[in-house]
């Protein structure tokens, strides 16, 4: 296929004056000008897309920035924004940053670039107000509460979910409650804290942190979280799990050791994965495919909007 | 920000004549191209990555088709594949097709338009003789052992595996044995089948179609598989599962229904995903990761080359 090199010796001219001609720098000679224009006639040098994009401004890409996909929780906001691409007729452009800063801020000099439309932070490592410089760029659509106006963002209210979830398991009659995470930054944790820190003290019980297990993402992480609670002199008697598939684990675990559920450990899961109602896991339902679906459609709108998701808990067998 | 409207509306010109002197085209005047060019100059027009791509004939993007993404064997071949694009400065974009060929001709317009660099068939619905028309635009490579030396392949020999696999389970004296999978086209399908005829004709056992269980992707497929066995009047002894996924879910629903494994049914699940170590199930590995990471690397290199990947069966405690 013919290049840009083919195209500057066809017109007996360096690719720099090809590049000259193309970006309709001024100091080309009209000769040579015309020399190049007739050789990508004579080439029938391809039609390139990145043309039409560079007139329309536009490539109908949206980047979706996420820390791992192989996970329900993101694999499903992703199916959910996907789905909704294909019917509007945009890609999608993956950024994987297992949460490191450096990926996510390569996501937004993309969307400076012009390499995509939009860009929709599913979730984040780096600072709000670096995200923020990028605004003027091009739309950037958030999963989570920042009560901020510049954004669009689609979010689950984690604060008032958490906090009544533990007050579902302290009607139970827990009084030693836990909860495994992901990880203890983000605003999304934050709130969770904030809620299990709240909880605590309005029903005087003793916060202690060895009860906040993080790292707990994939379904092996169940195992170490068992192993964890057993070498604990007084472990907890019931855990929120933030992850069903993490919560799957931990009832295999649990199985294996002869630990009852929920007589001496009850579960709460999060997501309603398709794992949880086949092993019978009590969760917080999370309409995880609304969600991304909600979030595509804010990343094509210019208008700036904040959409709440609705969760609710299913009572299932381990609690 | 300065869009082309701007541009024209400072040089005083329409927007096709913006668009004309940015692709230089060559009817229009000196005195108008020279409006533009000063205009472009006067509202900073914004400096546009496409212009680079033009220029360059690269994008930096690899494209990559596969039917779903929110399943193991595709999530982890796709990390595989986004974990090399990090460390070679590569982006993907997603081609989610549900198998339907309107979108995989879609990815395949792309190569041609040069949005992306290549492409990455992970699965595909349409016609081989299509795609092989498009080789011309760049590299294809498809994850299935075609024999042919225009593609770069990275793939399981699932003809000898399935084989291997049904003779594992006959010498643990099973006779009935059936199998599940996700489609019954495709070549990975067709080659399982062929030698699960050819399996049966070598031992003289009756080929049973019923024995054949289409349409099982997801964990609680398991449960439609228990289902349709219950109703035969003759169910098989033992089950290939093509996935870990419904593999698990077949296990889980035996559970239920007190149908002990491997006594009254042996599984062989596919893959070894954590689901099948945590649930003690004897399986394939298959190593996605590599696999994705071999494709990727074929993806960005001129050359066409092949790459069988070894499988080995893990056994646990299911057959």
């Amino acid at each position: 296929m013919t290049n840009i090199k083919d195209v500057a010796k066809k017109a007996g001219v360096s690719v720099t004056t090809v590049s000259r001609v193309l970006n309709n720098h001024p100091y080309v000679s009209e000769e040579k000008r015309k020399a190049v224009i007739h050789a990508i006639r004579m080439t029938n040098y391809q039609k390139n897309i990145n043309a039409v994009h560079l007139i329309k401004g536009k490539t109908n890409l949206i980047g979706v920035v996420l820390p791992y996909f192989d996970h329900p929780y993101f694999s499903l906001v992703l199916k959910g924004i996907t789905n909704q691409a294909i019917k509007k007729n945009y890609k999608i452009v993956l950024f994987q940053t297992d949460y490191r800063e450096e990926r996510e801020i390569e996501a937004l000099q993309m969307l400076k670039q012009k390499q995509i439309d939009a860009l929709i932070i599913c979730s984040r490592a780096t600072d709000l107000s670096i995200i923020e410089d990028h605004l003027q760029f091009g739309p950037i659509v958030l999963c989570e509460d920042i009560k901020s106006r510049k954004f669009s963002t689609t979010f689950v209210n984690h604060y008032t979910v958490f906090h009544k979830a533990l007050a579902f398991l302290y009607e139970k009659g827990h009084r030693k409650i836990g909860y495994c995470i992901g990880r203890t930054s983000g605003t999304n944790s934050h709130m969770r804290e904030l809620a299990y820190r709240e909880f605590h003290e309005k029903y005087h019980l003793p916060y202690r942190p060895e009860y906040i297990i993080d790292q707990c993402i994939y379904f092996g992480d169940g195992e170490k979280v068992i192993e964890k609670l057993t070498t604990m002199m007084d472990p907890p008697t019931a855990l929120l799990v933030t992850s069903d598939q993490v919560a799957a684990g931990i009832v295999i675990s649990c199985q294996k050791r002869g630990i009852s559920i929920p007589d001496n450990l009850a579960i709460i899961g999060f997501n309603n994965e398709p794992i949880a109602e086949m092993m019978n896991i009590t969760t917080i339902e999370i309409p995880l495919m609304e969600m991304g679906k909600n979030l595509f459609l804010q990343a094509i709108d210019d208008a700036i909007s904040s959409k709440e998701i609705i969760v609710k808990l299913i009572e299932r067998g381990t609690v």
